[in-house]
């Protein structure tokens, strides 16, 4: 068992993102084998890169309302939303609002094991 | 890409739990491989089963105020809370507040097969 607060973790900043950081809370490091947890923090204004990667996002949205865009379009999303972005799926963030976003970001463990944790 | 709240998703009662629901946001029946993500909902004095199973639970807590109870011990937890569950790690939440307690519950997909979705 281990139970942390997120905001004890460290809020790293995402040098491709546009006021964005990231709390790592649960990942290889931490002993896990299947899945790693982060939460996501973007600005007001601010957006996550315009990426693709070969693993799938589980996002739950804690505070901020924005959109999440994609080459299907963009769909608005509001506190309360689970969100599921595919594998290789073009994908960004963007905070519309006036206060600070947060969502809970889940990947397959596997994927972490080559970002900057 | 799939956007939904969570509160659009149907609050199935857990027999096996005193005051306790969950809602199946993702799952392999929307065609996640890896991770599954539930919200547990459990009113002021519930718990969920003290139980145990050969999966890890990876939570971020919502709402509410309660203990984790292991053969470790007991811990207290609040909302931005992100705990781990190892597997076969003997375990139960309860609410010890006032408010109806709600947390996100990850599992390894595999782990859905066998359970009521």
């Amino acid at each position: 068992m281990k139970v942390k607060n997120y905001k004890d973790v460290e809020l790293k900043t995402e040098s491709a993102a546009k006021g964005a950081g990231i709390r790592w809370l649960l990942s290889d490091r931490d002993g896990m084998t299947d899945m790693a947890m982060r939460v996501v923090e973007i600005e007001p204004g601010g957006q996550t890169p315009h990426h693709a990667h070969p693993w799938d996002h589980q996002v739950f949205v804690l505070k901020g309302e924005g959109r999440v865009i994609t080459e299907e379009g963009a769909q608005d999303f509001a506190p309360g939303a689970a969100i599921f972005i595919g594998p290789n799926e073009k994908h960004t963030f963007h905070n519309d609002s006036e206060e600070t976003m947060e969502f809970v970001c889940m990947i397959p463990v596997r994927a972490t094991l080559d970002l900057n944790q």
